[in-house]
């Protein structure tokens, strides 16, 4: 992606150190971050950051980038996994486009739907093209857009549609097993079930074969229930 | 909050070890859990988990509990310092209401704003009459409740309002310091400015010693730019 959208502009990379996957939006206030810079052949290729890509984004705009340097645009990915439907609130993907968006940037995060030996090339190509759209459109205030991207070869892409966060849900299990001390633990298992029909879906779309794109945006609250919860007596 | 709500019903404690401040919607995958009975007084008390209080909710539900003893209410909290406006977003508290409405059990998350000597008294004196008013009443589909209580002795409460997630966000900055071994690391900092003034903002309803309680959800989308976004042109 990086080389995909140097051909946009001036590219900054700021990344974690290790892998983050489902942080959430955790930002990292018990403990101070180091950044350090990391070359590539000799020469600065971007900068390190031993926490979440939500800090990424904070501490690159407040003490790595330069006044004269703030972004035009920021781009968090391409990320490993879908981020549709209910997996964007579990994605630190998602969060750090979600600073970006809290700091007035426009923001995008885009995700590739695959765990296993990903071809990143549709995703960036796609990045790219993107990067120039939003920057000439703009997005308003506190919008963003969360991008997922099927894993298949170019030829094979059926389109690109807007969507909705899916609603569907995981059939969340633990399995219980025993170490050799002989003591137990859990680890989390499940998959996505009964995804929505609706084309319109994030989920569908990539079942899809599509591209879907959904704008986002951090106020949680639930608008159509405020009447009603106004006639609830609390006194 | 439980001496508050076991005089509503049987209570289960689901705990992480540790505190988990700003852990936003983590959960757990990359290592396994576990989960250790606590005792007080002799017996049984709770569990404790190694994880966030997402995993909390999730680890109760699927592994603690049994099918019988599924709960009909999830309280998440008292949590210590409000979690109003944008801060629900890194609130490890009320992602854990998050999961209990996802998992479609009627749930919610309860801060109380103070950082120092806090006197949960009122805090626990609320939950307690709001579980049984959820009890009663229901949420729909996906909604849970965000509630912030001032840090005040009852008598100075103004009230009890129905409010909207605020928009005030913080001036971050990074504080660089030097470690002793020349190395640089910087801490976060920053506080709330421009705070609005409608009443019916979660954060302006605690500056007014007012319980604020907000509806949310967690569908990301924003429903008012899908039609917008559909006339840009991504081919």
């Amino acid at each position: 992606m990086y080389d995909a959208v140097c051909e946009v502009g001036h590219v900054t990379v700021v990344a974690p150190v290790s892998e983050m996957s489902a942080v959430g939006h955790a930002i990292t206030i018990a403990v101070p971050l180091r950044v350090k810079p990391y070359n590539k052949n000799g020469s600065l290729f971007g900068y390190a950051v031993d926490g979440t890509p939500a800090d990424c984004v904070k501490i690159a705009y407040s003490a790595i980038l330069k006044e004269k340097e703030k972004p035009d645009l920021i781009i968090s990915g391409i990320n490993l996994g879908s981020n549709s439907g209910i997996n964007a609130i579990y994605s630190g993907t998602v969060s750090a486009a979600t600073e970006g968006a809290i700091l007035g940037i426009p923001s995008f995060a885009i995700s590739l739907a695959t765990y296993h030996d990903p071809d990143f090339g549709l995703a960036a190509k796609f990045a790219q093209k993107l990067a120039g759209i939003v920057i000439e459109e703009g997005l308003p205030q506190g919008t963003y857009l969360n991008v997922n991207v099927p894993h298949v070869p170019e030829k094979d892409l059926k389109g690109i549609v807007v969507t909705r966060q899916g609603q569907a849900i995981f059939n969340d299990g633990y399995e219980m097993r025993r170490d050799p001390f002989g003591r137990n633990y859990y680890w989390l298992t499940g998959s996505k079930i009964n995804i929505e029909e609706d084309e319109c879906v994030d989920d569908r779309a990539i079942l899809q074969n599509k591209i879907s794109i959904t704008p986002i945006h951090y106020d949680l609250t639930n608008y159509s229930f405020l009447d009603k919860l106004r006639t609830w007596n609390f006194e």
